[in-house]
C-alpha cells in the first residue's frame, strides 16, 4: 500500500477495503463498525426516553487541518457533539464520512482519525459507521470529514431556540474568539506574544451540569461559524425577543483581544468551538453560572446580558451590545465573508 | 442574492442564512428543519423495536451531477436509504450537508434540492437536518453531498452479513451495469443504440416485501461502489463461506453488456445505485423470488447462484463464477480504479 491516497481507495475495490481496515477500523476500532456491515445496528441506551432522539450534521472544511489546540478531526467530533448538547442531548453515535483528495498522506490521515478517536472517547461518543470517498487532485483540499451525531434526550429535557423569554439571563461558558483567532494566526503566519490556541472541546458534560442545575434552561446554543453576533441574532429571531450584552462582562483573552484589534476583526464574529450560550430563567442564572465553573471547559464562564421584550411589534428582534460607557448598539451580524473555511 | 454560490453563503453569517432559508428549507419544507435548531429532535416511531436503531453514512461525489435516470440528489437520498434497508431497517429520518464549489449555481442547487426532496418522498424519509460549507474554487467540484440515515427495525429483524449460510439462495433483484455505465457515458460522449439510464432507486419496500415473505432471509447488501463482485465477496469474508452464481443467470442489459464489452469493463465490478442482494434460505428463496419481482424496482429480479461451504479450512472465502459451459471461476474484486466517482 502506497503512503498515499489514490483514486483506487475511493473505488469500493480492494484498495478501499485495505484502507478501512488499516486506518479507520484500527484508529477506531468500535465493535459496530468493525462488523462490517451497510448500517451499524445499535442498541437504544437505557435511561434515556425512549420516545425520542437527536440528529446533527456538519461538515468540516476548515484549513489548515492542523492548527494550535486542535485539528480537523477534533473539531469533527466536537462539532457534532456540541449540536447534540444544545438540544440537551446526550451524545450516543457518531458517523464519520471522509472526502479525500488523491495524493494526500496516509500519515496525515493517521493522525486525524486517532485524534477523532481520542475525542470521541472525551465526549463519551461511539463513532459506528462511516465511507471514504477519493476525488482527484484539484478537486477537494486534502480532507473533508462529515460527521453525523445521534444522541438521546433525559425524560424531562425540553430546549428551543424558540423558547427564550424577557428576563432570561444569557450565560457564556468561556472566553470568545480562541478558535476564529488561533486559525488566523497559522494561516497568515502571525505570531502573538501568547500562543492563542483553539477552544475546540465538547461540551455536553457542561450542558447536562448546567440543566442539572437549571433545569428551568430555555436554550444551549454554541457560538462557532458567524460568532456569538450570529447565535444571539438567530436565538431573538426565533424567539421574537431582544438580547442585550453587557460588553464589558463577556470574557476576551487580552491576546485575541489584541489579534482582533489588530486584524479589524469583531470579536463577537469570531467563530468558537468549545463554547456554549446558555438561556436560563433569572432566577436560576447563578446556579447554572456556578455549575458551568465547575464543569469542564466552563472555568472562565459568565453571566452575559439578559433577554428583553421587544420595544414595539414592529421592532426587529436582534441582538445588541450595551458598552462600558452605557451606550447601547446593535450587535452586527457578519454579512460578508470573514474566515472563509474556519471550520 | 447573486446566482451563485459566493464564499459568504459558507461563513454563518446572514448570507448562509439566507441561503439555509431560500434553498433549503424552501426545497425541503420538513417540520424539524423548519423549526430553525442546531440538532432535530424527533419521535421514535410507533410500531417498531424501540430498543434498537440503525444508522449509516454516504458521501455523494459523482460526477457528472445530473445523468440519465437521475442526479446527485436522488443518489444521495437512495444510496443512504437503501444502506438502511440492508440492515432491514424502515428509513425514518435522514441529514443532508452540503460542501459547495465558490462559483456554483444556486438553480443547480436548488434542481438538487427539490430531486432530494421527491426521492425521500418516495423513499418515505424525512430529510430534518443539514450543514452547508463553502469551498474556493479548485478545491472541490461543484456540490458533494453527504447524507447519514437514521432507519428503526422491527422487532424480530437480525440481518448481517456475517449470517450467510451454506445452501442459502442468491437472489438478485434486477439487471446489473446500469448506473456505472449510464455515467460513463455521459462522461465519454458515448451513445448507444438505447438510451442506458441509472438505476438510482430506494429499496426499502423490496426489502420489506422479502422480509415479509421471506423472513428467514439472512442478509441484504446493494451491489454499489465494487459491483457485485466487490458485495459477494465480503459476504463471503464476514460469513466465511464461498459464493457461487451461475454467469448465465445474473440478468444483464443487452446494451450495458455490449457497453462493458466496448469498454473492457466487466460488468460484475461496475456499480449499481438500485438494485440489492438477498441472501435467502433455499426453502424460502421463491417466496422471496416472487415478493421482489412484485416489488417496486424488482420486475427483472432473479435467483443467480447459492452460497457453498468452504471445501477446505484454508480455501480463501470469495465469490465464484460458473459459466454457461460449466467451467468455475473467481469473480474478480476491482483492484485498480475503474470509474471514480460513480457515486
Amino acid at each position: 500500500m502506497t503512503k498515499t491516497i489514490t483514486m483506487a481507495h475511493g473505488s469500493g475495490g480492494s484498495a478501499t477495503r485495505e484502507l478501512i481496515q488499516k486506518v479507520f477500523m484500527r484508529s477506531y476500532a468500535t465493535m459496530p463498525l468493525l462488523e462490517g456491515n451497510d448500517s451499524a445496528v445499535l442498541p437504544m441506551p437505557a435511561s434515556v426516553d425512549a420516545g425520542r432522539l437527536a440528529i446533527t450534521t456538519d461538515s468540516f472544511v476548515v484549513t489548515p487541518q492542523f492548527f494550535p489546540g486542535g485539528d480537523i478531526g477534533r473539531l469533527a467530533v466536537c462539532g457534532t457533539v456540541n449540536d447534540l448538547a444544545c438540544a440537551g442531548a446526550s451524545p450516543h453515535y457518531l458517523s464519520a464520512a471522509f472526502i479525500l483528495e488523491e495524493g494526500y498522506s496516509q500519515d496525515d490521515l493517521i493522525t486525524i482519525c486517532l485524534s477523532m478517536a481520542r475525542a470521541s472517547e472525551e465526549a463519551g461518543i461511539l463513532i459506528v459507521t462511516g465511507d471514504t470517498k477519493v476525488v482527484e487532485r484539484g478537486h477537494g483540499d486534502g480532507v473533508y470529514i462529515n460527521t453525523t451525531g445521534v444522541g438521546f434526550l433525559a425524560p424531562d429535557v425540553e430546549l428551543s431556540g424558540a423558547a427564550c423569554r424577557p428576563g432570561d439571563a444569557i450565560l457564556l461558558s468561556g472566553t470568545l474568539g480562541d478558535h476564529g483567532i488561533a486559525i488566523v494566526s497559522v494561516r497568515e503566519g502571525l505570531s502573538f506574544e501568547t500562543d492563542i490556541r483553539s477552544d475546540a472541546a465538547p461540551l455536553y458534560a457542561l450542558c447536562e451540569a448546567v440543566l442539572k442545575a437549571a433545569p428551568g434552561t430555555h436554550a444551549f446554543r454554541d457560538p462557532t461559524r458567524g460568532g456569538l453576533a450570529s447565535t444571539l441574532s438567530e436565538l431573538a429571531e426565533q424567539s421574537r425577543v431582544a438580547m442585550l450584552v453587557e460588553e464589558q462582562a463577556v470574557p476576551v483573552r487580552d491576546e485575541v483581544r489584541g489579534a482582533c484589534d489588530l486584524l479589524g476583526y469583531d470579536v463577537f464574529q469570531v467563530a468558537n468551538e468549545g463554547k456554549m450560550v446558555a438561556i436560563v430563567p433569572a432566577e436560576q442564572a447563578e446556579a447554572a453560572l456556578a455549575a458551568m465553573r465547575s464543569a469542564p471547559y466552563g472555568a472562565d464562564a459568565a453571566i452575559i446580558g439578559e433577554v428583553q421584550a421587544l420595544a414595539t411589534s414592529s421592532e426587529k428582534p436582534q441582538a445588541y451590545l450595551r458598552t462600558p460607557l452605557g451606550s447601547r448598539r446593535v450587535m452586527d451580524v457578519l454579512s460578508g465573508e470573514q474566515l472563509p473555511r474556519i471550520c
